[in-house]
């Protein structure tokens, strides 16, 4: 991995105060990049200042909205890289604010693609899609010919802003990439409630030493620690053969539901758990197990999961002892 | 085909002045329903009252635009059907006003989903898409288990704007339909550009006397007459086994472009027609081949295009012909 190629660079990260942006920006940080970092501090959303406590001095932040089409042409200016992370993310949102979900998870997309094409046409784009697009697996492990059939309207949403980003690096030559992330965690997620993620309100019960609760529990699923998605986003921006390309991240195994309660137990060396039936309401909407096929981005970029469950879990446990105070 | 249970039927057609609108309009007033036409009458789009001159006394003709919320929650109520056919469906318009074209075909479509499920969750709809969804295609004849890959902003907005259909039919148990359409041509369509369908050009210019342009040539199409159209709406409308299906149309045959140019004369008993290379500019989100694997809705709902080509283009030009001042 040629990571020095950030050294001076210029990096905008959308979504910057949030979970993903946040970590990938320490990470920059470290390769010497100079780090922008935008974010609109929504209260329901992933954006949280003191995910970047340590790293504050060394980056600018810029409290702003992607819908803020004027604040984002002046922002992409004179940028070598962009991180697009920014969206909305929380399926009961979603279905009770459809709209606000579109003009995140759609228009906003456009209009910083557009802001690049007018202002940045040579940026190098990253955008995370999300596994959520496919919806209910045909067949498993779910690799990139899946067909997409997404269950919620932010899963709509997200699949034409992927798209847009997409069609931007075909028609107009800006060069794009985009990342169909499956669950993630690790230090800097919201763990107040499970907007952002089930895990994180898993990870806050067990903190407060409060049983938490798994609904239904033989659901395969995979996970990636957020550092080997930091991985993904910077093997991805430097690799021309990314470009225009769409490439499922997954997770290092496959684990039910009861198992990855069980394995944060572990990780966190005791607690307890609850098993409640899956609520109607969201059964039908319910896609079964789900895991990644990640070869392809395997293959053409040579990534793959390094943080295996319980140590990237430990490490979450770690992290939120130490900070609870700051993410409630 | 119980086409009689349409028989006092309420019906709201959006796009209603446009091309497919105007005739499933016709075919409908024939059946005994009751028809209200909605339409925006926007100049670069499809509608046009022409099209209605022989029923407009046996139609309610409302002129709105789908982007208007208000409006459209008060024309849902009290409708049996919803022939949800109003879109924005220029290439280029979609590439030069991206943002309209979001508006229109994402952003309308969701608040008439929204109309419906707060006002009239018993409506049935039947939702026009198009082929456009799938790009360039990997495998010919292209069925619906072809990946969706759309090559310009319209393509990847119809796409949003059919899954919100597909999504309220899942989740909230309003009972919709999607058909892509391919080709579609007839009396009623544009002909004064190339803005609908480049078929709308070549059969101005030969009324007109003129040679008209092939672009390119040996590229495969289908084509669909109107008539096969509105049996396809109908029929979708009136089977539970459409419900939160999506299905391909076709045409009786696959020709390429100057085939088609050539049918065309022979339909019109004359006329000229140039070649021309494909515009660089466009070569780059050119689909190649393109035609339709219809199968699906022949052994589902028992649909097939029952109108030969040279037949279709006979009529569509004995029409324009006839009518040609009211179309340009």
């Amino acid at each position: 991995m040629e990571e020095n190629n950030f050294a001076g660079k210029k990096i905008l990260i959308t979504g910057g105060l949030g979970f993903i942006g946040s970590n990938l920006a320490r990470r920059l940080i470290g390769l010497g990049a100079e780090v922008q970092l935008v974010d609109s501090l929504i209260p329901e959303y992933g954006g949280n200042f003191f995910n970047i406590y340590d790293i504050k001095d060394q980056v600018n932040v810029n409290v702003s909205d992607v819908r803020d089409e004027h604040s984002m042409c002046y922002l992409v200016q004179g940028k070598d890289f962009l991180f697009n992370l920014a969206g909305q993310t929380s399926h009961l949102d979603s279905m009770q604010n459809p709209y606000a979900d579109l003009e995140i998870n759609c228009r906003a997309q456009l209009s910083m693609l557009e802001a690049c094409r007018k202002h940045n046409p040579g940026i190098r784009i990253v955008f995370t899609s999300t596994r959520q697009l496919y919806g209910k697996p045909d067949y498993l492990p779910v690799d990139e010919k899946h067909l997409l059939r997404p269950v919620d309207v932010n899963g709509i949403n997200k699949m034409a802003g992927e798209w847009y980003h997409i069609l931007y690096n075909n028609v107009y030559g800006i060069r794009t990439s985009a990342l169909r992330l499956t669950n993630t965690y690790g230090p800097g997620m919201r763990i107040k409630d499970s907007r952002q993620t089930f895990l994180g309100i898993w990870v806050r019960m067990l903190v407060e030493e409060k049983p938490f609760e798994v609904w239904g529990g033989e659901q395969l699923r995979d996970y990636t620690y957020v550092d080997d998605v930091v991985n993904a986003l910077i093997v991805t921006a430097l690799n021309d053969k990314a470009e225009g390309k769409i490439f499922n991240l997954g997770g290092d195994c496959v684990v039910s539901l009861l198992d990855t309660a069980r394995c944060m137990i572990e990780a966190n060396g005791g607690g307890d758990f609850t098993v409640r039936k899956f609520p109607a309401e969201r059964k039908r909407i319910d896609i079964g197990d789900y895991y990644s096929d990640y070869s392809l981005i395997r293959s053409e970029l040579g990534w793959e999961p390094q943080v295996p469950l319980l140590d990237g879990l430990s490490k979450t446990l770690k992290y939120y002892r130490e900070n609870l105070e700051h993410y409630l």
